[in-house]
């Protein structure tokens, strides 16, 4: 995207208008006609790549956005849904809700299929990224703003959170409240928040001394309550032969959480007094459960109000340069690590 | 949309080939060059509305079918999507999702954005039904097939349920559970589901021979976890004086039943010990939740299914006549009514 953007600034200059101005002039926004023809004729001077103004005109034409998801049945996606369209709506724009399925393959796929023409922007979180999704975002005719790992190298605007931190929030929190013995399941490694988060629980154990005969790690085959409840499974049988049981389980996500608690109950444990368990996320599904999920949030309505924000900026401007915002993890402590004694 | 189906069979006639391929002559859809040609004369001779023409040849332009639901942070939805997305996916449509709001003009006026073209077709789920938003269901450029109570009197296709005969269901079930005083957690009354359910709860305890102070029913704002709450705290609370104690709760939905849930442990109330809570929905929620949730299921993904079903139709030949598919309920117990000794 940032291929022409000293070509719209020539154009500014030789128009003798703000770069605002003739963004506006050629998306045929909010510009007078003299303004059009002023900026028109100093961009056919320079040669301003046709397919630019080609671009641009194409803006605004659909007054929708896509939000495009893994799985539309992760309930950390409603929150950041509701951020997006807060921001978005006061602005004409509705928003569609799309699955990406699960491979950056399939994600590739619908970011090509934005030639259509049927959004005009759209938000993109990858479970998985690689060049060729990174190659698609650049070339799309209209803006992607990622949310997901910072991407600033490659030019693409993008929303960050370090949930490699947060996992060490939980990691910490969990040795705060007196449990000595952590069990981590994670999600696939090979996808964005699945290695970001074992970087974060591999450093964080390593900070806080553990030694290995006091950690288990267990990855669960996808990021659902089905999955984790059958890698939970897993964590609790083989820490079972111990003499020291597991006493706490951190989860990469809420899901995963929720899957932990119901194995933890299954093998007679109970959850926080046997085992204490944290999420990440801090979905409605862990506020309303019971016991009460204690979790990492990553900030999805704020991730989705910035990259709302990005969006706006770019389909005002699609030849602004790539911005990225970063979102800070928080832990929220509830019931699932509630202080007791361990037995 | 039945307006034009006489018209089209005598296009059909006078052209002298099938309706299925007028339809796909006029739609542009795999037919042969001399067979469109064929139809059109047949069209133009006859005065067939350039209108539903112009519509037919809109249809399979954008291989998009848009899910409108009020709230997309009701987990009933996302196996509806699920349901959806397996029948139209092989066709080569791909699903976006998008909120209507809670009122009947938000509908209406999303309705009215289909004329925008941004999709080939709509399955619809107001939760608020009025005429001018049926108006603008038959008055779409585009079919919209509705998923909630039966609009065959309307000529609009649609797959309804029968939620009234669910909640008798859940009322009879707690019946057989011992259980002899039961508190019904309504959604608002002015919505389609809300009024189905309650006269639904109203002809249950009749048949059963329930007197008016073995019922309570209590109304909450929204069909929300947190307005479940609030309404089942003053349900529990105007139970509290009386000398026999609720012992049952049946919900409108899942959400509402997870907030009783919860108002009950408030109330230092068992579930299902002291009290047993019914759901509605079977969402994935009320299945991982703890106590797991007894839930009518009303056919998420087989309503999804036919949905689509009747979408796939229409798109196809938007010119024939509406149908209606029927879903029906189905209760589903789990630990949340299990056997015990209600004190």
């Amino acid at each position: 995207m940032t291929s022409t953007r000293a070509t719209l600034m020539q154009v500014a200059e030789r128009a003798g208008v703000s770069l605002a101005s003739t963004s506006r002039a050629l998306h045929g926004t909010g510009a007078s006609k003299a303004m059009v023809e002023r900026v028109r004729a100093a961009a056919a001077e320079l040669g301003y790549s046709a397919d630019a103004i080609g671009r641009s005109l194409r803006m605004k034409k659909t007054s929708q956005i896509a939000f495009a998801v893994a799985d539309i049945g992760n309930p950390v996606y409603v929150e950041m849904m509701r951020g997006i369209h807060e921001v978005l709506a006061p602005h004409g724009y509705r928003v569609v809700v799309m699955t990406t399925g699960d491979t950056a393959t399939s994600a590739t796929e619908l970011v090509r299929s934005l030639n259509s023409g049927f959004v005009d922007g759209m938000i993109l979180i990858p479970l998985r990224t690689d060049d060729r999704l990174i190659t698609e975002i650049r070339r799309a005719p209209v803006p992607v703003v990622v949310i997901g790992r910072a991407l600033s190298e490659h030019g693409v605007s993008s929303v960050s959170t370090d949930s490699a931190a947060g996992i060490g929030q939980a990691v910490r929190h969990v040795r705060s409240r007196g449990r000595r013995r952590i069990g981590f399941l994670n999600g696939p490694l090979d996808t964005t928040p699945g290695a970001a988060r074992q970087r974060g629980f591999d450093a964080a154990v390593r900070a806080d001394g553990f030694t290995a005969d006091r950690v288990e790690t267990e990855v669960a085959d996808d990021f659902t309550v089905a999955a984790g409840l059958a890698a939970a499974r897993r964590l609790f049988s083989r820490g079972a032969g111990r003499a020291e049981r597991l006493d706490a389980v951190v989860a990469a996500n809420d899901l995963l959480a929720i899957g932990a608690i119901r194995a933890a109950r299954e093998a007679g444990l109970s959850v926080p007094d046997d085992v204490a368990v944290t999420g990440m996320d801090d979905t409605e599904l862990g506020r309303v459960f019971l016991p009460s999920l204690t979790s990492v949030s990553l900030g999805s309505a704020e991730r989705g109000h910035a990259a709302a924000g990005l969006m706006l900026g770019l389909t005002d401007d699609p030849d602004q340069p790539a911005r990225q915002v970063a979102v800070g993890p928080e832990l929220i402590a509830r019931e699932s690590t509630a202080d007791g004694s361990p037995r």
